[in-house]
């Protein structure tokens, strides 16, 4: 099942920065382990933004709430979701 | 370049039906043709809404507008563009 | 899977009598029919609103759409939708 | 008297690690105890938030807001209120 | 069971004049008949805008939505509900 | 004159307990002071929120401004202010 | 008492233009009466925007809302109203 | 050259008392001298808030914005700012 | 003086096509027109939108106000107003 | 390939003054650094506000993201962004 996801980043303003470099290397990692087992199939940087803007190809929306609730940024994104289908003028369907 | 649009359509309420299946069947082939020419990467369907998210790879703002401007539903849309970047995390970017 | 469903109406201010009483009669039946199907599985009346608030029990956002996209009233609607998972604190999850 | 509840946690983003699961704990027992006495009939989690959509059924406004105040996560808390009615397409109502 | 109620009447701008002045009376003459009955218990106009507060006193929210759906203006309004309780500094529980 | 008034609290997250109870008995002392002197003539608690909608009858905005200004809880309120005349649907006006 | 009254017109597209001209006469002949008469205090043009910006110096809330009832414009118009006070640095208080 | 100010002002929950009251002596004096400059034409007070609405005749953008910027409140200021014409209802340009 | 002006055009749905095609080039004439005068200084698409972003360079509001009010599809357009100043880091003020 | 940005500032209210002054003189020579290397080409201050207008011209998305994502002041700024292209009425395209 596909789903659009928007994560804006907003880390607290006096973060320790060894906190900081700690969760980053955490998430990025976890982010990585997670699109190598394909169920994160992209990922892009919103450009100027700290924002990304993912698609996730998962089993349903229990996978998905796991995958992101476990995210080490979690505590400070706001995401929104969006479910995907099949659009009927997309070419990979007249195949 | 790469860009993330998202768009709502909104038809008028009392639309000449044949004047509608006209309007739609010309915006699925110029969608399908701009497709098949490889600028429009992706289109999904949001479920349960009149809209779509899709992602774009041309050559520039000019070109994006151009596609756009061109939809034959255009009139009836509204669109949203984010443009997007590589993500650091990606592990496209690792190989 | 589970999703809320928010469905806001908004008949169109001089709609025909005859073709709007068809509408309503052809939209109860066709909600009638899903939740006969098991997958409509709650329907409220959100008070003093042409709006409802349903949950829907369905094998993914695919027939999600189809559902919903067939409603005789969807193109006066405001849909929002909201996936949703088992929260850790229900007792149904104890037994 | 049904009401559908979406809550929304905020917790402070350096809020006591000890204070913060103290918290949580009498959240969830606090939770379930409504839930075995049959006002909170209904809870979900919503994908990927930090967020419930539950629906009570209770005596009354007075009732619901007892309910509401006395939750451990209140002070964190943004909670939207919806009162339901039944929907005449509800087939519950046919029987 | 007290409910506030802002309703904000929006006419279509080329209603029929007789039809506009008969919705009117028809409007006043409900209004007053269901103030009459102790139900509608405040009505005010919002200064400088086609909108009421009103206060209603009803058994719950099925009579509240009774009410509200048979307002010959229902279909031109946008109408807020907010479900009031006693406060505890109101003096008039301390006697 | 009349005034709708609906405040919302925000306490600080970190407030000292003893601040705080301190500054709710001042607010409750205050706000019944206004009631018993037939400025503030009605407050209703709204269900499930840190809210209250308020009728103010005084002599005018001066003096409502010196009693929302000079509340306890003023710099953690945000206040709505919507001035009220008589409805022409009023029975009230009909006697 | 002041009240500071934001007024964005919003004609109809199609509106035929003489009753046009003869709603922009009458409505201009009203504001000058009301600004004759000393209650209606300032009126500015908001620029770029069909909108003014305006003072009103009256009795009360009654007889601000019978003005703006009563404007020809008044179907069109969005408005917004927000009561004034003296302001303690205003040097105009200190003589 | 006419400009209509709303200040809103939200000062920090732990502001130290005598850091406080100096920045507002030094708002007011501020605010005075320029208004005896007669750049600050008025300033009224919004009813219940912590906000003004102010009327500026200034030599131009530069000229406000230099007013502004050295606000003593600034940094705690959010500001909204609509440019002023004549408007030709204005029975001040008829004399 | 400087201002940014962002113009939104939303042409009615059923307008009729000579009416358009003669109310564009009359706005395309138009704005050229100011343009060569010098104080419509820049003029940019907003990518896959019915807008622009433009830059005017006049004598002040009253200007601003009359270039804008006659532009053939003002009754058309939505327009938001930012009046600019120069930058401190504006390296053209270094020469 | 251009592109408006929008950009508000807000920092952070307790800032150390030297970290802020520090912050400062590295935002102001680094913006001064691109717009040296001609890919920042205009600067305006929004008057009255914490915020610049500014038109970039670079490679693409890439491009812009990294000037953005590496302005000192990054993490207290919002920022809003608008792909330009050519506009059909732009008498520089006449020539």
């Amino acid at each position: 099942m596909l789903y659009a996801v928007k994560m804006d980043v907003n880390l607290p303003v006096g973060m320790d920065p060894e906190e900081k470099s700690d969760a980053l290397a955490r998430e990025k990692a976890y982010s990585q382990e997670v699109q190598r087992g394909g169920e994160w199939v992209r990922i892009w940087r919103c450009a100027g933004q700290y924002s990304n803007l993912s698609i996730f190809d998962v089993s349903g929306h229990d996978r998905l709430h796991e995958i992101l609730w476990n995210l080490p940024l979690f505590p400070y994104m706001d995401i929104e979701i969006t479910p995907l289908t099949a659009h009927p003028s997309d070419i990979a369907l007249e195949s």
